[in-house]
């Protein structure tokens, strides 16, 4: 049986990612990060989903990203832009190199603890707008993850190539409760419903013929 | 001019390394991290280094390794081993995934400070214990770091394939101001003596003709 660290957002990518690990038979735990991203509700949310669940999760704090990533949107007091995901302003978006900090660390977990394999939650959609979700990407961590301790570590990444849409009609499959997931980079309660996130969180429940439970 | 982030532990290689970085032109900023070593001592050696020599300096926390990391004798109450650094139970001081969570943050800082450079102090005399210290490791980090982000980081790691007497003889060129580092994994002021890292420097010094400073 394989025993994967679920990198879990709290976001509904990472949320059906779970939910997909779980009804594949692995061995779960999940680990969420906090780096000061102003949407600290998705926290909450992994916390519920994995309660829920019974899966073992962990909150990393990534205190320092606050400092050395002071040009992100995500990170700083700057505004978040709103409008299409994949237009030119969501660049503003992009934590530098935050998945490969996020894959490196739950890496050491995966270590510590034995477990052969880290899942990520990257989709087609993430690609035109962050560099480190993007196939080449994901092809390059797993050879890194060969050979970077003495005992391989695998990643997992089965979303690669659908889109949020696939996702979403998988979460229906799967039976997941998008009520305890949270989208917005705004970062309230209700979805803003005008920044990327939002949009492309609306698309997707809009043609898998889904309510979004976030939206009374 | 290259621009140059230094991970910088305050030990004899990454100290030795910056000398090198500045002797060679580069603008050059310096990142270390407290990952709970018990050797916290090296920090201050390499903030009094930088001091000395004008370089902006960063300490990143990363207090969650003890927690994740929990089977390795620097992050834990192990007690470490002793002995030449090459033998088994040197691999006790193995911190999983350590230079590739540190690699991967000294990137994001790159990135957002438009630096183009990281910089390790990787030396011969790692390989045998460290897998991510062996020159597969650096050429993968070299492979994910022109992708990961939109613009690429290169990976500048000049000591790879020298040994640390070789560097103690660099050092001696570049005069090296060795009072201001830190070896021993015990972590007092005065080195142990007898931990694979103080066995390991006190080779360098001799096979160099020159008198470690830290020893009175």
């Amino acid at each position: 049986m394989r025993k994967s660290i679920c990198v879990l957002s709290g976001g509904m990518d990472s949320t059906t990612l779970l939910y997909h690990l779980l009804h594949d038979g692995r061995k779960v735990k999940a680990i969420s990060f906090d780096y000061g991203q102003r949407h600290k509700r998705e926290l909450e949310m992994a916390s519920q989903t994995c309660l829920k669940l019974g899966v073992e999760h962990k909150i990393i704090s990534l205190a320092f990203m606050r400092d050395i990533a002071s040009n992100s949107a995500l990170t700083s007091d700057m505004q978040v832009p709103h409008g299409h995901y994949e237009a030119e302003n969501m660049k503003l978006t992009v934590v530098p190199n935050r998945n490969m900090i996020m894959a490196s660390i739950a890496m050491a977990w995966a270590v510590n603890e034995e477990f052969d394999e880290i899942a990520l939650g990257v989709h087609a959609g993430d690609h035109a707008i962050y560099p480190d979700c993007r196939p080449v990407f994901v092809d390059q961590l797993k050879k890194i993850a060969m050979i970077a301790n003495f005992n391989p570590v695998f990643i997992y990444a089965p979303f690669l190539h659908l889109t949020k849409n696939d996702i979403a009609e998988r979460g229906k499959v799967l039976n997941v409760d998008y009520s305890l997931t949270h989208t917005c980079y705004e970062g309230g309660a209700a979805p803003c419903g005008e920044c990327g996130s939002c949009v492309e969180r609306a698309e997707a429940f809009k043609i898998s013929n889904m309510i979004d439970p976030l939206i009374k």
